[in-house]
């Protein structure tokens, strides 16, 4: 009983995991179908973003299942808490990824980002990528080592969000009203992809110390 | 003991309504403050977001702590697991309803949102509102009699925004990539809170059927 129930814990670890792994995926080709105009990526991430809702469903109810019919205690019940957590904040890191390539589509032929602010919104959005790549090397290795190269990529996040609306509303902006809000939205969904990054991190830092981290670079805005 | 943990439970209970009641008045006192321009309103907001932070804190850690010392099941353990969610989508209404007073705090003396859009504005404020005290009545009643009246202002709220965007994106629009970047995040940040009210209806609704509610009322974009 006990050894399955171990089974059952792993298994749900590996799935969350592989569920981070294609959360990057989605915020990668976002970026793409972004920075490229590219329709075919924006459609693969939108219905891509079902399969996340379905796995989160499914990891949710195994989680509640595990919670409701086990009595786990000590590491394992903050294992499970930190499950529910992280495939929550996995779907919405899904659905803000849909939220890009969805101005990426509704833009295309054209691009989404005008070129004055293209430098800015691109080194955004890898931030935004290597950041859910830190979350799932953090869940891989229950490791926290990460934490402060985290919390510079996300004052750094923040610092670029700051320029874009500098860019955007300088007397030098000649892209009009459609492209400044596009921007503004598209530079609000990734900053929040950031967010729930470091998110993830602090619950990797729960599963493994049983502690909230509290302090600068888990605080988000 | 055991009573013990029942009136744990029951407290737990008690200040998540509570925090509630302050998320509603919070969204409250940010619609005052963005339609009025009242800068000590919006301060209030500003600063009353730190106290839910706190009050987020606490009531994480005793659902944590009542679900590791206490073995929780049926009814309990869902009530436990939806209070853990809840009082994390109501810290987050809170970071929203903020949002919404910074923004009119930025704008003070002036008015954020343009009178062309305003109507529209206010009515979806309105509206978030009034999605939290319903969920207030859901959570104190343990009821989900409102769940379709939930639905229907949550309809109403996605066609509020769409028509703010073709507002300010018609050849109307007179006033500016500022107010148009504003109204797109004001609409934003409104548009999740009546989200985060959605999904607390379903958390209650969990509490007293033990389902996760599924269909088009309770899906959010």
């Amino acid at each position: 009983m006990r050894d399955s129930y171990r089974h059952k814990l792993e298994g749900l670890v590996a799935d969350v995991l592989t569920m981070t792994h294609l959360v990057h995926n989605a915020v990668e080709r976002a970026n793409w179908a972004l920075f490229e105009a590219d329709l075919d990526a924006a459609q693969a991430v939108i219905s891509g973003d079902d399969v996340l809702d379905q796995m989160y469903d499914d990891l949710d109810a195994r989680s509640l299942a595990l919670l409701a019919t086990e009595q786990p205690v000590a590491g394992e019940l903050r294992t499970l808490v930190a499950m529910i957590r992280m495939c929550a904040d996995l779907a919405r890191m899904g659905d803000l990824a849909a939220h890009v390539a969805k101005i990426a589509r509704m833009r295309y032929p054209e691009h989404a980002v005008p070129e004055s602010v293209r430098p800015n919104m691109e080194r955004l959005g890898r931030i935004a990528k290597e950041m859910v790549k830190m979350a799932a090397t953090a869940l891989e290795q229950r490791d926290v080592f990460d934490a402060e190269l985290m919390a510079e990529y996300d004052d750094e996040a923040d610092a670029l969000r700051t320029q874009q609306f500098e860019i955007l509303l300088s007397a030098e902006w000649a892209d009009g009203v459609r492209a400044a809000v596009d921007v503004a939205l598209l530079g609000r969904y990734l900053e929040r992809i950031a967010d729930h990054a470091v998110l993830i991190g602090s619950r990797v830092v729960y599963i493994v110390t049983g502690l909230h981290p509290q302090g600068a670079q888990w605080t988000i805005a």
